[in-house]
Parts: structure tokens; C-alpha cells; sequence
């Protein structure tokens, strides 16, 4: 496909969303062509899809969160990120199938082989063609938390171990596909961060041949 | 499990509903433990993904709608039926898994062995002991749905190959089962489809040994 896909992974509070902000404005800055996305959620069903999976009161089992996440997962695939793909796009995406790995498998148990047959169903079998997991400890997590004036108290200590486990199988992916993902320690300033992550596509990129100059 | 599963299938129209209330009323009058359940939905977050999958104006693809089913059915199997069963009800389902392999392996040609692996994931391997097909034709749905004040118009021909599929599909899985399916004639009355449920259930329920008489 003629775009370029890049993920922003990692455990919460790591600050994807800041730097695909940060990100985004330089692409403006530069007029290259790009959209960005989410997961869960993107097309209208997937966005209904999100509403189910994050509302708080509703328990949910870790099977049915891991189907509901598949389902805005094609959804989202097939109706925006490869037409933007085949565009010509940049498509940057908050999360895609590599959450489900490190947080449905590493952190919930279930089966990996399982996830990414899933996953290859659900992407059409489209992998992102970069990943940066922003990566803290879960005690910088519980620190970022609770300076937001967040729930870092309702976090009973199993759910913090499901966060270290679910880094660490950020950690294990990366080290399993060192072409592919790339770690960036998220305590470095932005200004780094986003200086290294420009560095990384614009190599990235080349190596392509998406016909952009970063 | 000490319970006894039963499900109701078949495209639309062909009277289920109906029928698992005249069943559930036979059943009260014996004094009999027995749950109800559908799918979509049971329990509360299996009922918003069911809101999901029916909001009509919400364009869903086929792969999307797979997996939000087997998200309620997973919910629904685990929080509902299975409990249910362990404690010895009676649990009449209106649809189950079969419903999955008509509608979207059958019927929008999505491959039966995924589906059926999906299902055995969403089911933990839960088969129901009886499954009642309550078969009628597509023209005599399209009647049923019409005289209704339903929507036939909106259905075009594409649509009405859809359920010509998935009730052949009903048709082959009865087939192949000969023991759990039973496909029964939706036009006959419902005083003679109610008997032949009774009887049928009663025979089946012996065979399992379980300890109610009907």
C-alpha cells in the first residue's frame, strides 16, 4: 500500500496522545498528507463499539472485551486506514493490534496465538509499518495518574501487576521485531521524543520509498 | 451439566418468540426451574452490544457484526446460561451459535471453520442438547414480515438470497445432526408445534436424565 502506517503503543499515562498531537502538527507544518485515528473507535459503529467497552459500570469479562475490540478493530481497518493507505496517507493510529497482544494476552491470559489470529482476520492481515511504544515503568504510570487527579486509588495491586505485565509484553514484541517497533523511553522531553521520532520515519520512510520528505 | 439446553432457531418470522412463550407458560404450569434468554443480549453489557449490532442507521460490516455476537454470546454464556445449567434449570435460548454459522457463514459467506472455532471460544465449548429449527420458506417470511406492517420492501433481492442461504444452512447443520436438531414445519399450528416440542423435549430430556417430568 502506498501510505504509511504508524502506531503509538503503550501502558496509560504514557503520553501517545501528546506526542501524536505533537507529531501531527509537524506533519501540517511540513503539508504532508495524513490522518489519524484511534482504537477503540474510528468509523461511527466502532465509536458506538468504544462506548460499550469504556463505560465504567459495566463489568466485563476479558473474551468479550478482547471480540468487542476485534470487531471496532475491522471496522476501523477496512473502512479507514486502508482507503487512507491506499491514498497515499500517512495514517497515525493511538493503539492497534499490538494492544490487544500486550493487554488481552500478556495481561489477561488469553492465548497470543489466539490474539493474533484474530488480529489477522480483523486487519485483513495489515501490520503497521512502524511502532513506537512509548514506554514508563507502571510506577511512572501510577505517578502520571494520580497527578491528573486520577482513579490511581481505585488500582488494587492486581491490577498493577496487570500493567507490568502488559509492558512487559510491549517490551517482548519489540525485542521480537527490532525492524518493526522501535522503544522510546516516555520520561525524555517532548522535544526529544518528538525530534527522535521525526529522525525514525523520516529513515523509515525512505526505506519505502513513500515519496514525503520529513 | 445437570441442566438442559435448549435453543430456538430459524430465520425471521418463523415464530420463535411465539413459541418459547407458549413453552415457558407449559413449563410454569409444571412447576418447572426454567430461564429464558436471546441473542443478542441476557446480561446488561451483552444488552448494549445487542443495541449496537440492531441500531439500523449504524452501517455495520459482516466480519464486525461476527465478532460483537460472539462478544454478547460470550458474556451471555458465562454470566447466564452456564450458571444457570450448573444450578439445573431449564435455560431456552432464542438463538445461539448456530444462528452465527446461517446468518454470517451461510449467509454472507464468512468461512464456517472461523466461525465455528470463534464459537467455541464465545460457548466454552457449551453445546446445546436440543436444538429446535423452526423452518418456513422466505416467500412466507416475506408474508409474515409484510402482514406485520414490517419493512419487505426495504429488502432487495440480494437481501432475500441472504435468507434463502442461511435457512439452507439451518437445513444442512440439521442435517448433519440428526440427534440435537429437530426442524420443525412453521406453519403447521402452533397447538401441534407446541406438542411436538413437548413430546420431543420430554424424549430428550429422559435420555439425558434429567429430573423432571414433562
Amino acid at each position: 500500500m502506498r501510505g504509511f502506517f504508524v502506531v503509538f503503543e503503550g501502558i496509560e499515562g504514557a503520553g501517545k496522545s501528546t506526542l501524536m498531537h505533537r507529531l501531527s502538527r509537524e506533519l501540517e507544518r511540513r503539508g504532508i498528507p495524513f490522518k489519524t485515528t484511534r482504537e477503540p473507535g474510528g468509523p461511527r459503529t466502532a465509536e458506538a463499539i468504544r462506548e460499550v467497552i469504556l463505560q465504567r459500570d459495566l463489568p466485563i469479562e476479558p473474551m468479550t472485551e478482547l471480540f468487542l475490540l476485534m470487531a471496532s478493530r475491522y471496522e476501523n481497518t477496512v473502512k479507514t486506514i486502508i482507503p487512507a493507505l491506499e491514498e497515499g496517507y500517512i495514517v497515525i493510529s493511538d493503539r492497534y493490534r499490538d494492544s490487544s497482544v500486550a493487554y488481552q494476552g500478556y495481561g489477561r491470559g488469553i492465548p497470543i496465538e489466539f490474539i493474533e489470529e484474530l488480529n489477522e482476520k480483523a486487519t485483513l492481515g495489515l501490520k503497521p509499518d512502524l511502532v513506537f511504544i512509548i514506554d514508563i515503568s507502571v510506577e511512572e504510570m501510577l505517578r502520571r495518574i494520580e497527578s491528573r487527579g486520577g482513579e490511581k486509588n481505585r488500582m488494587d495491586s492486581q491490577e498493577i501487576d496487570f500493567y507490568r505485565r502488559a509492558r512487559r509484553g510491549y517490551l517482548l514484541m519489540a525485542r521480537e521485531n527490532p525492524d518493526r517497533y522501535v522503544v522510546l523511553d516516555g520520561t525524555m522531553s517532548e522535544e526529544k521524543l518528538i525530534a527522535k521520532i521525526m529522525d525514525i520515519m523520516r529513515q523509515k520512510m525512505k526505506e519505502k520509498g513513500v515519496g514525503y520528505a520529513l
